[in-house]
C-alpha cells in the first residue's frame, strides 16, 4: 500500500469514528435526561475509573496507553459537557450551580 | 433504557472506538514508515484539512461541529507525534531536527 492507499483507509476509520462518538454523545445525552429532576447523586468517580479501566484493557496497541488515555480524556471533557446540558438544558450562562456542576458530571 | 443499560452501551462502543484509534495509529506509523529516508514533502498543509473537512461531512450530530473538532484536534495531536516516531526513530532525545519536525509532520 502506499501514502495515497493508507490515506483512503484513514478517511474510512474517520467516518466510523465519528458515527461512533455520535452514538456516544446520544448516549451521554441520555443519561444526562435521566439524570434530570431525579435526587440520584451525579458525581461518581467509579464510573468515570470504570470507562478508562474498560479503554485500556481492550487496547491491542500500537496505541500506546499514554496516548489513549490522552484521546479519552478529551472525549470524556467533551461527554461530560453535553450530558451536564442535558441535566441543566436552562444553563445558558454561567450560575453558581452551573459552577458547581463543572467537575461532578459523569458520563 | 436506564442508566446502566446506556453504560453497557457506552462500553461497548468504547470498545469499537479503541479498535479504530489503534488502526488509525497503525496506519499513522505505515504512513511514517514510508516518508522515512524519501524527499517528499513532510508538511503537507492540504492533508490535515482534508481530514477535518472529511470529519466534520460525514457527521450527523448529535455531537455539535466544535466538540468534534475539539475531539480531533486531541486525536490529530497524537498521531502526528506517533508518524514523528516512525519518520525518525532514532530520535531519543530533543534534538534540532526533532524540534523541527514538531511542527511539519502530517498524518
Amino acid at each position: 500500500m502506499d501514502i495515497a492507499d493508507w490515506r483512503r483507509k484513514i478517511d474510512e476509520i474517520d467516518r466510523k469514528l465519528v458515527e461512533l462518538l455520535n452514538q456516544r454523545a446520544q448516549a451521554a445525552q441520555e443519561i444526562g435526561r435521566l439524570k434530570r429532576n431525579t435526587k440520584m447523586p451525579i458525581y461518581e468517580p467509579d464510573r468515570e475509573r470504570a470507562v478508562f479501566d474498560n479503554v485500556r484493557q481492550v487496547s491491542q496497541g500500537p496505541l500506546p496507553e499514554r496516548d489513549l488515555t490522552q484521546i479519552y480524556e478529551r472525549i470524556m471533557d467533551v461527554m461530560r459537557k453535553i450530558q451536564k446540558e442535558e441535566i441543566v438544558p436552562q444553563a445558558k450562562s454561567r450560575t453558581a450551580a452551573d459552577t458547581e456542576l463543572d467537575s461532578d458530571v459523569n458520563d
